[in-house]
């Protein structure tokens, strides 16, 4: 398949396709035996991040196993601070944690981007796997927010409100908007980096963004990603690669989200995707929305979610199968064979012969 | 001050008031040194929770503080599943844990409405507090909702994603309505008891709602609170009081969450309330919706928030001022106190004399 007839990248350019082509979010990850082995071969979840072969490997076991539509490059939303000198460990059990967060005023103005070279094995990782892939599908470059970066350098650690980083966003907002710069620019250079060496297509998780008031996220979040977006796309090495932006829990925001210059918006579960499709779809396509929890019932009721969301979306171009939130380490392998297969399978009468 | 002249009570009724009152969610809680000493004295949170002598203690301390327009039982949303058997506990820093989760289907379909006599501390709890605030403030009585139970019931513990309770609804949706239908019955008596005993109003908080598709959160939660609702409120004892429904992260929902005969919606910090009320302000009164975050920040900047907020509602009757979720411990009681004096004092200009 030549490189500009990939389904996925087609789907992302709302450009008329044979069927709707799926991936998930996560899909290099726990609930594969073969990834549990290589992570246990790295030693730590941060050996295998920083292991460029091991990387490779993982990403390309999903697409061993499954007619996966893209790839995504196994990485660490975190990497970027953690190049930053904020040292990223993971525990069994707790998750990410930072040995040095930002938990003071001197702490954050001394917080700058980046030396590329400490970031170097991510870029390894792209063109090895790029390579390895031999345009089997495309491949997706990855960064995590600024606010979302923000929300663990501030916290140290994963946890369910972030008070210290929304609590700076009300006492210091020059703080945070001086962090938020810093973390801008690294994301910016990171994210050319990885086109650079490969990546096809580029996805931003905002995962936190949603735990902001309306004008907060606007402020905060969104300006930040805008100017991360522009960045990309007004360079002329970069500008033709498309970008998907995932804020989770913004589908309130979807309209906004859509003016950034994104070609795709990620849309959880909690919005029906025919309500997304009717506000933004004539924008922007569209990759959702499975509610990861799908995949731990049966094949049946997994064949008839996938149908529902294809009749939610509807005849058309501009669709691309994904769950929701990353997939869950209980799931089944073999209930993503299905979803995988129901998504192709059931899709082709959604879409018109090309 | 006569009964029926409480502000707050005018206001969830919509009637035109003088001022905008103002509670916070978690009013008597770790931020207040008094609550701090009652809780070190009872031994533990259980032991504060099960003694109606402390409860009282520690439901009227913030109105000793600060000039309320109403206070609110204190006491857990797990008191019923603990009556049930699960045995709730609570360790420092872990937040509650039950015992006995509900693990499989023998222990789902053994679940039955607890005996109202282990639930009795919470109705000597409401007469006595009741009868110790001689009419000062209202007193708002309270329960999980029936999905909310659900979640910590088949969890055991609280976390982000609550994914053993949302893998059930796809998995195995028979036993969710069993549990729920149990919990809508328990939930029933609860507030009619709690009605019984001197509340004044009810809030219901389904605080893990939002974590639902749009589909489920109709079918899996908000069809539940509507038969609690009209339960209550077809009940000749219990007609006459006024319900309040929380569902965090529901603002997507705020259309269907106004016809269950809810008097007033909570909201959360992510909707701007200007939209809230211009979606349902005709049909109910709204409560909110500072982001409990602000009050980490500084006199003047918890001022001009609330003068948005209110300015947000705009000139009309049916608004209670609230956080968008409860204090948070680290809020200095000054700060308290600067809200509540700004909402009475700004609010003013926004309410015709009556």
């Amino acid at each position: 398949m030549s490189e500009s007839n990939h389904v996925f990248l087609k789907a992302l350019k709302r450009e008329p396709v044979p069927y709707t082509p799926v991936w998930m979010m996560r899909q290099a990850g726990r609930y594969l035996p073969e990834y549990n082995a290589t992570r246990a071969r790295a030693g730590s979840f941060m050996g295998l991040c920083k292991n460029p072969d091991f990387c490779t490997e993982v990403t390309l076991q999903p697409l061993d196993r499954y007619p996966l539509d893209a790839a995504i490059l196994f990485s660490d939303i975190l990497t970027i601070p953690d190049a930053m000198g904020l040292e990223l460990t993971f525990s069994e059990g707790e998750g990410p944690r930072f040995c040095h967060p930002l938990q003071d005023e001197a702490s954050i103005l001394k917080t700058k981007a980046p030396d590329p070279d400490c970031l170097k094995f991510v870029m390894d990782a792209v063109s090895m796997i790029r390579k390895a892939l031999q345009n089997r599908v495309p491949l997706i470059g990855f960064s995590g927010s600024p606010f979302t970066l923000a929300c663990y350098m501030i916290e140290g650690r994963g946890n369910t409100d972030f008070c210290l980083a929304r609590s700076l966003l009300y006492r210091r907002p020059d703080l945070m908007h001086y962090l938020l710069q810093v973390n801008t620019e690294a994301i910016t250079t990171y994210l050319q980096g990885q086109i650079s060496c490969g990546a096809q297509a580029i996805m931003i998780f905002d995962t936190w963004g949603g735990l902001l008031t309306e004008p907060n996220y606007l402020t905060f979040s969104l300006a930040y990603l805008h100017k991360i977006i522009q960045a990309v796309q007004s360079h002329e090495n970069t500008s033709k690669i498309p970008i998907i932006l995932y804020t989770k829990g913004g589908g309130a925001w979807l309209e906004a989200m859509s003016t950034t210059g994104a070609d795709c918006l990620g849309l959880d579960w909690t919005l029906p995707l025919s309500q997304a499709r009717k506000r933004v779809g004539h924008q922007v396509a569209l990759q959702g929305n499975l509610d990861p929890m799908v995949l731990l019932s049966s094949p049946t009721i997994i064949e008839s979610h996938v149908s529902n969301i294809l009749a939610e979306f509807g005849i058309g171009n501009g669709h691309i199968f994904n769950l929701g939130h990353g997939i869950d380490r209980h799931t089944p392998p073999e209930h993503a064979a299905v979803l995988i297969d129901a998504v192709h399978r059931l899709s082709i009468p959604y879409h018109h012969k090309t």
